[in-house]
């Protein structure tokens, strides 16, 4: 299953994607948020499609999506997680996950503009696969961490690399801008994918390849991570973790290149659907 | 005014104290949540209680405090902002503010219990002087900052120094276990202090003062702060900046001392009223 939500900012509603074509269910009522992820909303919704087959109202091709699910408590990422990538910035392999946070206010929908934080001059991409927990998640063991997880989505981890790594303190400062984090174009049920840790991710900047890899790729594997970050806090209902990104970005190259007003970013995963956002100068919002 | 929360873990109701007494104001309906502090909810409530003088129901003494807001969006942290802290610690007095994130998942009530990770032996205080964003901030001057601030809070910045600078991660990791950010017993509004930047704040384990500090000595000056973090991501109402914790935690110490089941933690703040913590394993909960 593919869950979409479509319409303004901060008015969104639900629906689905099948076989490419987005749907409303509204009538279902709620919203993709931490009860519906903890009270087997998938389930019920499921049922529901299944109940209203060919009832489903179709939404207009153009509608704006949001991310596909409310602002979670927490956005987890793992940084270095693709060797590739590591040896591109100069960072050693790292011997456990790096863990930092972006700031869930980051969140836009995956078509959304990513404005370029004021007076900033090293706005990066970075795509990657991000986790969605469907139940608490405490002291997991990677046995079983996939239990904990409700499905996966294209997210594009906008990274100021100055704010990031030379203005002297954790990562944090650099990733949690607003609209650094657009995710979807839908969450998809971890059921639909065969073997999470064969996806291939791309993306392209005004039309030209820069990140070509795949999750077989990972340092430390999809059920590695959940059960490694529940160990430092409980992961709820509808959390993120974004589990890294290949090689590929634009601090990689020298000299670095970095996102300008204008520019056009596409994205796309196996599975995942693909995204464009493109590039303005902040602007108040 | 002072804003409290009570009653049992996640059902909590919202009160206020008034002469050091807690009283119910369950009927002016919400919780403290960003459409409180976005919607007017302190002029609002104000009023509330001066039409109900004399009316509201006074609460047991015994009652259980939450932290007095809902979980925010984010709660970010100054690191290193005091300079006996910072010395303490080995590191440079920093030349901007450090920004470390805390999980909201660690928010609990001012006197709930600390649980000390499986497996950690480092796990350490900070009394902290929080600050409670009353409206969304972005981009805002030191200024201006103070209209966008709309009250403190006493804070226990809970951390674990392994995995906070062992773990070969950002800070992150040591910072946002289950029940690390105690909070309350209430939030002040800001027009109860005459001087934010001349508050007493102490810490004592087992009955032992080990921190003992004064908000003359921040580094970043409470405006300083919440303007320069809003350069980096949208600060939400009801959002918190932890603003750094002065000299005497267990990381100081030769060898360092830390946190162990059966240790009790009492801090306090001028104007912010005291907390005690009792230090226990881990438990699922």
């Amino acid at each position: 299953m593919k869950l979409i939500r479509y319409g303004e900012v901060g008015g969104e509603e639900i629906g689905v994607q099948i076989d490419g074509i987005n749907y409303s269910v509204a009538s279902f009522g709620g919203d993709y948020n931490e009860a519906f992820f903890a009270e087997d909303g998938l389930a019920r919704l499921e049922q529901f499609v299944k109940d209203n087959e060919g009832k489903l109202i179709e939404l207009p091709a153009d509608i704006r999506l949001g991310a596909p699910f409310t602002r979670p408590s927490k956005i987890v990422c793992i940084g270095l997680n693709y060797k590739d990538h590591a040896e591109e910035t100069g960072a050693k392999i790292p011997a456990e996950p790096i863990i930092f946070m972006k700031s869930s206010t980051s969140l836009v929908g995956p078509n959304d503009q990513i404005m370029i934080p004021r007076n900033s001059t090293k706005t990066d991409w970075e795509v990657e696969l991000g986790i969605v927990i469907g139940k608490k998640a405490s002291y997991v063991e990677e046995a079983e961490a996939l239990d904990f997880v409700a499905g996966y989505v294209l997210h594009n981890d906008v990274s100021e690399r100055e704010y990031q790594l030379e203005r002297g303190g954790t990562w944090d400062k650099g990733k949690g801008c607003d609209t650094f984090a657009p995710m979807g174009p839908f969450l998809a049920t971890k059921d639909e994918f065969e073997d999470i840790h064969n996806i291939k991710l791309w993306l392209k900047v005004n039309g030209k390849t820069f990140q070509s890899g795949n999750t077989s790729n990972l340092i430390f594997s999809v059920p590695f991570v959940v059960a490694y970050v529940s160990q430092f806090m409980t992961l709820l209902p509808g959390d993120v973790i974004s589990t890294g990104t290949p090689a590929g970005v634009g601090l990689g190259f020298d000299p670095p290149i970095y996102l300008k007003p204008g520019d056009v970013v596409e994205l796309g995963a196996d599975g995942l659907g693909e995204a464009r956002q493109e590039v303005v100068s902040f602007k108040s919002h």
